[in-house]
C-alpha cells in the first residue's frame, strides 16, 4: 500500500524518546516511554501507541502532565501499595506500579499496586504483562480516560470503557493475554470507523433515543453500549469504583476528557495486580496445562462458516512477530501529524 | 399466589441443617450450610439456594460429595494460600478461604485463596461480601459446575459460565454487589424457562449450525452464548485458568457436570480475594465516594421507556429485606421435592 510505510521498532522507540526528551523529560524515562509506546504498535494496539504521541506532548507543553513526575508511595502494606503518579504520564507510573507489585509478591504470593493521579497509559496490555517475566500472572485495571458510556438504562456519560486485562503465561504456545474494553467497541474502534468512512455495525452506540446510532461521525451524540447490557455496565461499575475511587482517583462525573482538555489534571486511576504461580503451582507444570488447555479450544469443533478459535493473545503475539521482522505501518496522515510534531520539537524526523 | 407458600428464612436454614446432620454432618457444619444456603435464597437467588438440597443430598449418599470434609491448606504465602477442600460441599470450603484471606488482608492488605477438590458453592455472592462485614472488599470467581459453552467459534462444550462476583460496601445505600455469568444467561435460568413452559429470548443460546435456540426444552443441544461475543468468551477462560487451573482443579473438558454425575469427584476450583480499604484510603471518607457514586448514576436521564437506573447489589438489598420480612417464597413442586427428602431422611418437614 502506498500510504503506508514501515518503521523498525527501534526506529519507533527512538524516535518517541526524542520527542519526549525534547520536552525536558529525563533520558531513562524518555526511553521507558519509547519502549513502552512502541510496544503497542508492536502489539497492533494502533490507537494506543505513537498514534498519541501528539497529544500527549500537546499535554506536557499546556501544562496538563508533568514530564518529570515525582512518583511517590504513599501508604503502603506488604502486599498493597497506592502510588501518587505525580501527574505524570501513565506509562511511567504503572510500570513502576507493576515493578512494586512484582517485588511484593515474590514474598507475599500476591500484590495490589493502585495509583492516582497518573494519566492515559496506552493499552491494557502493557502492564497486565510485566509480572510475566517474573512467572506470575498479571491483571490490570484502568478508569478509561473519557466517559462515553451512560448507566443502564440512562443517558448520562458516566462511564467509561474501563478494560481490563488478564495475562497468563505459556509454555510453548503464546502467552493468554486478555485486553477487553467494557463496552462493545472501545471508543478508538468508533474513531478509526469514522477516519476510514466506514458504517459502524448496530450494537456499538444508540443515540440518546435509544436507537441505534451507526454514522461514526455522529459519536458525539451517541452513547456506547456495555457488553452483555447491565453485565458491562456493572463491570465498568466496579473497575471504576475499584481503580478510581478506592486509589482517591476520578471516577463518575470527575473524569476529565483528555482528549478535549489538554490543561486539567486528570487524576487517572489504575491498579495492576501481580500474583507468583508458584505460591500455587509448580511453574512448568501449569505453564504446561495453559499450553493443554490452548490445544483443546483449539481442536473444538466449528461452526459453519468459522474458520477457526482464537485464544485472547494470539493475534497479539502473531502481529508483534510480523511487525518485529517487517516494521510497523504508519499511515500517511499519521506520518504528517508526527512530521509536523518533529520539526515543531526539532527534533529528527521518523 | 396458591402454588407457592412463603417459609421464614430461620425455619428453612433450619431445615436444610437438619438434611446434613441427618447425613452425618456435624453440627456446626450444618449449620453453616443452613445459614449459607438460605441466604442464597433470602437474596433471589432462588435457583442456587435450598433448590439444590435434594442435588447436594444424593451426592454425598452416592458418594460422591464428603459430608465432613477435611479441608486443609496445602500452601500458603503471607498473602496467599491454596486449599484442598477434601471434596467437601463448595459452602463450607469457600467460607474458609474467605476468613482466611480476611485474616491475611488484616496485616497484608489483601490476600488471595484458591481452593481445589471443592463443589458447588451456591450463588458467587456469597463469598464476595463476606469481606465486608471487616470493611474489605471481596472479589470471588468460580469455575461453574458444568460446561455449556464453546470456545467463541466452535461447538464443543469446553466451558462453563465461570462467574464472578465483586462486593464493596457503601455507607447509606446498599452495597455494590456484582454477581454475574460471563453467559448471557445462566443456565438456571435456561432450567427456569423450560419449568415454566416459556421461550428463551434469542441471544441467550445458539445450536450447533449457528442459529438461535429458544425452546428451552432443547437446551441439552445447545450453546450457551458469551457477554460481548470473544470478551466472555476471554473471561470465561481466563476465569477457568485461574480459578481452576491454578488451583490444580478442573477446567476445560475435566469439568465434571454437578448434576448429571452424583458419584464422580468434580475437583471445583474457586478464588477469593480480600482488599483491606484501609490500605488504600479512609474507610468512612471511601463509604461515602461510593454513595456519591450510587446517587449520581441513580440521577443520570433516561431512555425513553426505562424507570429508573438500578445498582448492582440494590435488587439483592430489596429481596433481602423483603424476604427476611415476608418469608421466602417456596413454589410447590418444589416444596413437594423437599417434603420427600425429609420422609427419605427422617426430618421433620419444612
Amino acid at each position: 500500500m502506498t500510504d503506508k510505510r514501515n518503521v523498525k521498532a527501534d526506529r519507533l522507540s527512538g524516535f518517541i524518546a526524542s520527542a519526549f526528551q525534547a520536552c525536558g523529560m529525563s533520558e531513562s524515562n524518555s526511553e521507558r516511554m519509547g519502549e513502552l509506546m512502541a510496544e503497542a504498535d508492536i502489539g497492533g494496539q494502533d490507537g494506543h501507541g505513537v498514534f498519541r504521541l501528539p497529544m500527549y506532548i500537546r499535554r506536557i507543553r499546556a501544562g496538563g502532565m508533568e514530564v518529570n513526575p515525582d512518583i511517590k508511595v504513599i501508604s503502603e502494606r506488604t502486599a498493597t501499595a497506592l502510588l501518587d503518579g505525580g501527574n505524570g504520564p501513565g506509562h511511567l507510573v504503572m510500570s513502576r506500579a507493576a515493578e512494586l507489585a512484582v517485588e511484593k509478591a515474590k514474598t507475599c504470593g500476591v500484590a495490589w499496586v493502585g495509583a492516582r493521579y497518573s494519566n492515559h497509559a496506552g493499552p491494557a496490555f502493557l502492564y497486565a504483562r510485566m509480572p510475566l517475566a517474573e512467572n506470575m500472572i498479571g491483571l490490570y485495571v484502568a478508569v478509561g480516560s473519557a466517559n462515553h458510556m451512560p448507566p443502564w438504562g440512562g443517558t448520562d456519560l458516566l462511564l467509561s470503557t474501563n478494560p481490563i486485562s488478564v495475562a497468563i503465561p505459556s509454555n510453548a504456545q503464546a502467552d493468554i493475554v486478555l485486553d477487553m474494553a467494557t463496552t462493545v467497541a472501545a471508543y478508538g474502534k468508533v474513531k478509526t470507523a469514522a477516519d476510514r468512512g466506514e458504517t459502524m455495525p448496530e450494537g456499538w452506540m444508540i443515540d440518546k433515543q435509544g436507537q441505534p446510532l451507526t454514522d461514526p461521525t455522529r459519536s458525539a451524540e451517541g452513547l456506547l453500549l456495555p457488553i452483555g447490557g447491565p453485565k458491562g455496565y456493572g463491570l465498568s461499575l466496579i473497575f471504576g469504583l475499584l481503580a478510581g475511587t478506592l486509589n482517591g482517583a476520578a471516577f463518575g462525573k470527575d473524569v476529565v476528557d483528555f482528549n478535549a482538555d489538554p490543561k486539567a489534571t486528570t487524576n487517572t486511576g489504575h491498579f495492576v495486580v501481580a500474583l507468583d504461580i508458584a505460591a500455587f503451582a509448580d511453574v512448568d507444570t501449569f505453564k504446561r496445562q495453559v499450553d493443554g488447555i490452548w490445544d483443546e479450544m483449539k481442536s473444538s469443533a466449528l461452526l459453519p462458516g468459522v474458520e477457526g478459535i482464537r485464544l485472547p493473545g494470539e493475534r497479539l503475539a502473531a502481529t508483534s512477530a510480523e511487525r518485529l521482522a517487517e516494521g510497523i505501518p504508519i499511515p500517511q496522515a499519521l506520518g504528517s501529524r508526527l512530521d509536523a510534531l518533529a520539526d515543531e520539537l526539532g527534533i529528527e524526523r521518523l
